[in-house]
């Protein structure tokens, strides 16, 4: 009788998006094809082994449905710096009681198979090159609009870590020297003007002098703005709303413009949670790289919302193990 | 009778800095060491075929003087966009005329030597990497503060040339969205700020609303004012001058505290002639760079003059022959 070896079956590969909030598990085929997804809290206060022991329980039912195919590893897309080396967390402000803690060896321990991790939005990074808006290109950069503003670079098919894996921190990009304090300490970054908090925040300064109806009564009625609420007033047309995301447009236009001019890249993908209001800020981003950049008047490279929208990093974390074992593959074959 | 071959013989090779003033060519050694300079003017308005003749006779008397060493090749940097596939120059203000023209070949025919092109503040990062303040490390930043402001990125070694040859167009980044007319039509380049024709303007804006009775009688004296003028006026104590240098070295800090946090390099240099005002803006430079960057305050990574001063191009284009011949030789050691 003949039996298929089991390295005959495709491979597939295990990606975790783990969040401050949300936990997300993905089983991805070897064409990056979404086979499995699981979707948890992360319970961020019942502590780090609470959180594993979830991650862990998930990870092991997903093995289950995907039955005998072989498993090429697990990419975990984390919010923080990453020693790649060593495979811990250096500093994670939404994961307290992460760092210089070895979570990719722990991982490995108990699920006895290859860990890799990644910053989460350089994992957005690699989705989209891979799986999304970049699969023709050979690098792209990519700014993740969601809470905060994370920022991912691939430069000829390999995610840019830096010195210290602390590359790519786009979303600190100062935009106007005397602008708005931002969490960081400094004034005027990018995150101040694009993410989701800044969004609430210029839509709560227009609320505090009476300057929109609109929005005050959006607000009254739910307690808490949300940027999502925001973006609704301004397809209905309040003009307060719209203003903010002119601004939001303009202040892209001008970190994408200086990352124009200094990547000349094919490709710069927007993602996370508000690019979903891509209509309402897109016309501005692009008059403002239009003025700004002389790379982009003489190039005029693509500038996108994300093909993966929320799921990027979470695809992009499957794709880790693939990636790095179809780079074996390669290694192996010319030797 | 023992004969020792050529190729024993240690290579060099030759360097030109093709300016729109200057033409320099130097002759280096196999250890990036200087043997000979030739120091001309570019005679940009006698046409390309005069500059070329030039270049072409000198670098004929350098071989000579060079006796019997072997030839690795010839590096120019010149100030515009380069084609590296084509070896033609796609774009530069300084060089009327030569654009679409095949200057590779056209050397390489009259001098029947290899021949590569460069972008010169590409070439300075490249001097500065292997022969200057980068020796030790894997990659590093270059602006070059001259009549413009110029970039050069060195990543894994290698020079950064982007999609298209206009990568690291650092000058043109912008610092303040309101700021001063740059000339390339955007508001608030850092070349606005930091650039000697910066220093110039900010200086003749001073004197023209009577601000500055040091700066007034220097120009009064010389009637065109330097930005060499202005240095020596804030060594002199005068108050507007050295706070021309301030807003130099603030704006620097903005600019380079961007371009710590995208890159997550060890090292950036500041060269080209303003950066022998070091002394001038380099304290408000540190502060500014450490009050605006969150990977700046966790790192500390290098911010340093430029260790081959206005030579770095010229000795980064020579150099430019014996990296390929290293890598060259690597690749075929490997096989």
């Amino acid at each position: 009788m003949v039996r298929m070896p089991a390295a005959a079956l495709p491979y597939y590969s295990i990606g975790v998006d783990l969040g401050g909030t949300n936990l997300r598990i993905a089983a991805v085929g070897p064409e990056g094809d979404l086979r499995e997804k699981i979707a948890l809290e992360t319970e961020v206060k019942e502590g780090r082994e609470r959180v594993i022991d979830d991650m862990c329980a998930a990870i092991a039912d997903l093995r289950q449905r995907m039955g005998e195919a072989p498993l090429a590893g697990i990419g975990i897309g984390v919010p923080g710096v990453i020693n790649l080396s060593t495979g811990m967390v250096v500093n994670s402000p939404n994961l307290p009681g992460w760092s210089d803690f070895p979570v990719r060896d722990e991982i490995e321990r108990r699920l006895q198979t290859r860990v890799m991790l990644e910053n989460d939005a350089n994992a957005a990074a690699l989705g989209e090159k891979y799986l999304g808006a970049g699969k023709n290109v050979s690098g792209l950069c990519i700014l993740t609009l969601g809470t905060g503003i994370g920022g991912g670079l691939v430069l000829d098919g390999r995610i840019w870590h830096g010195e210290d894996g602390m590359g790519a921190e786009l979303g600190h990009m100062t935009i106007d020297p005397n602008g708005a304090l931002c969490a960081c300490g400094n004034l005027g970054c990018i995150e101040a003007y694009a993410s989701a908090s800044a969004i609430v925040r210029m839509a709560n300064a227009a609320i505090r002098v009476g300057r929109s109806a609109g929005l005050t009564a959006a607000a009254e009625e739910v307690g808490e703005l949300t940027a999502e609420m925001v973006y609704i007033k301004a397809r209905q047309g309040d003009r307060v709303a719209c203003e903010i995301f002119e601004m939001v447009g303009r202040s892209l236009g001008v970190a994408i413009g200086n990352l124009i001019n200094i990547f000349n890249l094919p490709l710069y993908v927007v993602g996370g949670g508000v690019a979903r209001a891509w209509d309402a800020f897109a016309p501005e981003l692009m008059a403002e790289v239009e003025k700004r950049s002389v790379v982009y008047r003489a190039r005029r490279p693509r500038i996108e919302r994300s093909a993966l929208d929320t799921d990027a990093g979470l695809l992009g974390a499957a794709w880790l193990p693939q990636l790095d074992r179809s780079r074996l593959q390669t290694a192996h074959n010319a030797l």
